[in-house]
């Protein structure tokens, strides 16, 4: 597949697009760990943002490997992501926690959406920088207590999980509509398979569903 | 020897400092990770930063077994730990990786030092956590090609750098001289071996020296 030029330059964007969301998610996790309530819940967060950087490294090897300049693509995504992450500024504590879990649990299953239309080794790779770290359970247990500790928080966080979401889907789309390759990548090709206007219906239905299920895992009501 | 209250005290009190000097290398680290001027040069201070923070669950989990209470020993540090970052805030991104190569450099071998009087399981963690992570090569390389390009510079990071060990020195004194347990330590005892003054100038000398071989690796006068 990689013989298609624009196959390959769907991978390598795809790539650049996940290494820097890693990157911009360790240092969006390094400023909640400022905001930890105990030294702690400090480092709990600041192990999730160790656990985001390590998965940029295999990414940067096979982007070089496909000739790719690595960094000079990741760094293409910067402002997109930058622009999100402004929008999505948490105002304290529980906003970081739930941006933290919600927002990596969207990206994990919009790549994993992706991934289906992959080569095997991009896939695997790819699948293999979205193994649940260990720490979603973390963030769960903590918003839990604190809905618990104060009701009112439940219903802030709530509509924050929905602009989350919102911001997200605006963005994502956004990042597809301005890269071709990427488009053609989702619209499928003489022999790719790809999607049509119902198969994005219903992928939207997947991650609204997941997104939910989250939602409802941090007690909150989506 | 761990029958001895004031050695167990020592011992905690020594792996308090640190694992909390871990953690905040960890946050002063990613402060200088947003000011890299390239995307490479953050991903090379971010995984400094994560290198930092892997050591702290080993020094956690010893001191478990000793019967602390790891986070408060360890919060129990943060004061003198954020008086020393807050007199030492970097302007730039040369001096904070100065600041990063120097520091680390001083904590190391002020550990090592230590390290000395120590029953040898506790020596061993704490000679683990003081492996180079290898990341020493990326500050010098940097810092001499940002003095190659700008000769004014060397002289500024030069004053930097005497400034880091003054404060540096000033806030280790305090915290041994708070803690009658680490004071007495290193002062020895009936069956320990200890320093006395000759050999505390001895080992002041040591740390001098290699403070100066660091700055000339840094290119930098001392």
């Amino acid at each position: 597949m990689f013989e298609d030029p624009v196959y390959r330059e769907a991978v390598v964007d795809l790539l650049g697009a996940i290494g820097y969301g890693e990157i911009s998610a360790f240092e969006r996790l390094c400023e909640d760990a400022r905001l930890a309530p105990t030294l702690e819940d400090k480092v709990a967060i600041a192990t999730m943002a160790s656990a985001q950087l390590v998965k940029v490294e295999p990414i940067r090897v096979r982007m070089a490997d496909l000739g790719a300049d690595p960094f000079a693509v990741m760094e293409s995504f910067r402002e997109k992501f930058d622009e999100f992450h402004a929008h999505t500024a948490p105002a304290d504590w529980f906003e970081g926690l739930v941006k933290a879990y919600v927002g990596d649990g969207l990206a994990n299953d919009f790549y994993r959406e992706i991934a289906a239309y992959l080569d095997v080794e991009t896939r695997d790779l790819v699948l293999s920088t979205l193994e649940d770290s260990g720490h979603a359970a973390f963030a769960v247990d903590r918003v839990r207590a604190g809905i618990a500790a104060d009701h009112r928080l439940g219903g802030r966080l709530a509509l924050w999980g929905r602009r989350l979401m919102g911001e997200a889907l605006t963005q994502a789309q956004r990042v597809v509509a301005e890269r071709d390759a990427l488009s053609a990548l989702l619209a499928g090709g003489v022999d790719m398979p790809g999607l049509d206007l119902a198969a994005i219906g219903r992928m939207f239905t997947r991650l609204t569903e997941r997104h939910a299920a989250r939602m409802a895992e941090l007690g909150l009501e989506h």
